[in-house]
């Protein structure tokens, strides 16, 4: 079966809940799972659950369901999450240590490779793990490193600065905190990340 | 005309974008915009921007295009950002430190009104303007502010519990960011934040 590579949005959000699920039901020893079982922890009908499995290229048997250690294995396998790739983070503020602290980075098949701050008093001192580096060491350090992708995690106002340096070392998929639209060469990936969507959403369903 | 009630979850990430690009003309002080001007900026098509429009109940005028300053009262009032509710944030870790000093209160219709912790180290501190108070005291405090809405920024093994209190003091909109689905009663809407999602995005991009 054929990997459908065009998988719509929604789904590719879906599939962290899946995961989650799938990981649950192997820990209590399940062998298969069904698409009404998954459907049900992660708020979504059967049919739905059956269209995003399949757009994985999979299919479930009838009656019997979906392999959870296969099935686990695929989305891992499709998501890149079984093949680490390396990170950077730039910013250690309030959210940049919050980030940098959770577990985000195996989740989404990262590791984090390095931490850079402008701040005299926070260059040096140690977060998850890393001593953290003065930003002006981002172009040594990513090609040292190996690091492909890069997390923006600072004031708007330096946003753009610190996008161009992550372009300028090579980094070419951006997490932009940032609440601002990044200009970048073509061929460079971002992925905007708003926090004041969920509240957003909420204001909206409340009316 | 008539706000069709039933806007799409995208439309309804894509709104933040429009007003801020609305805001951005509004401070150039442009009367009109167009789809196309719009569309360049956020990144969609002209018939996506239209659309989206269309599905607020408006729609732009040919040749001359939107009233900036009509739309962006528009959107704020659909989203009910005009009418600023309160709402609480429990957990005072990074994360909700980093969301305490947002600006995301503002942007998506809401003042923060209370900040909770368990932590003795950190009650009766201050941050965003605000005493820090214990969690014990939700139920009197949610009643007294008229806090309609919570934020749940403490670590999934209390976010449960969080999310019982929060209901048991009569909030019925909760922001999640615990990586974990609550379970509340029915007429509790719940919206989970994932801080993964953008990296597995991005991860599934870059293969």
């Amino acid at each position: 079966m054929n990997v459908n590579k065009r998988i719509s949005r929604a789904s590719v959000l879906r599939m962290e809940l899946y995961l989650e699920v799938l990981e649950q039901f192997q820990a209590e020893g399940r062998k298969y799972v069904t698409s009404s079982e998954i459907g049900e922890l992660i708020g979504a009908s059967p049919e739905k659950v059956r269209q995003d499995l399949f757009s994985l290229g999979t299919e479930g048997k009838p009656k019997v369901g979906y392999e959870v250690e296969q099935l686990a294995r695929l989305i891992r396998s499709v998501f890149g999450l079984d093949a680490p790739k390396k990170a950077c983070l730039v910013g250690l503020g309030n959210l940049g240590r919050a980030l940098a602290g959770s577990t985000i980075w195996s989740r989404a098949g990262f590791t984090l490779g390095a931490i850079f701050d402008r701040d005299p008093a926070v260059i040096g001192t140690e977060a998850a793990g890393l001593r953290v580096r003065s930003i002006a060491e981002i172009f040594g350090v990513v090609k040292a490193e190996g690091i492909v992708a890069g997390v923006i995690a600072v004031p708007a106002s330096a946003a753009q600065e610190t996008a161009d340096h992550m372009v300028n070392a090579g980094i070419r998929a951006i997490w932009n905190f940032a609440p601002i639209k990044l200009h970048v060469p073509e061929g460079v990936m971002v992925e905007n990340q708003s926090l004041a969507w969920g509240l957003i959403t909420l204001s909206y369903a409340m009316k």
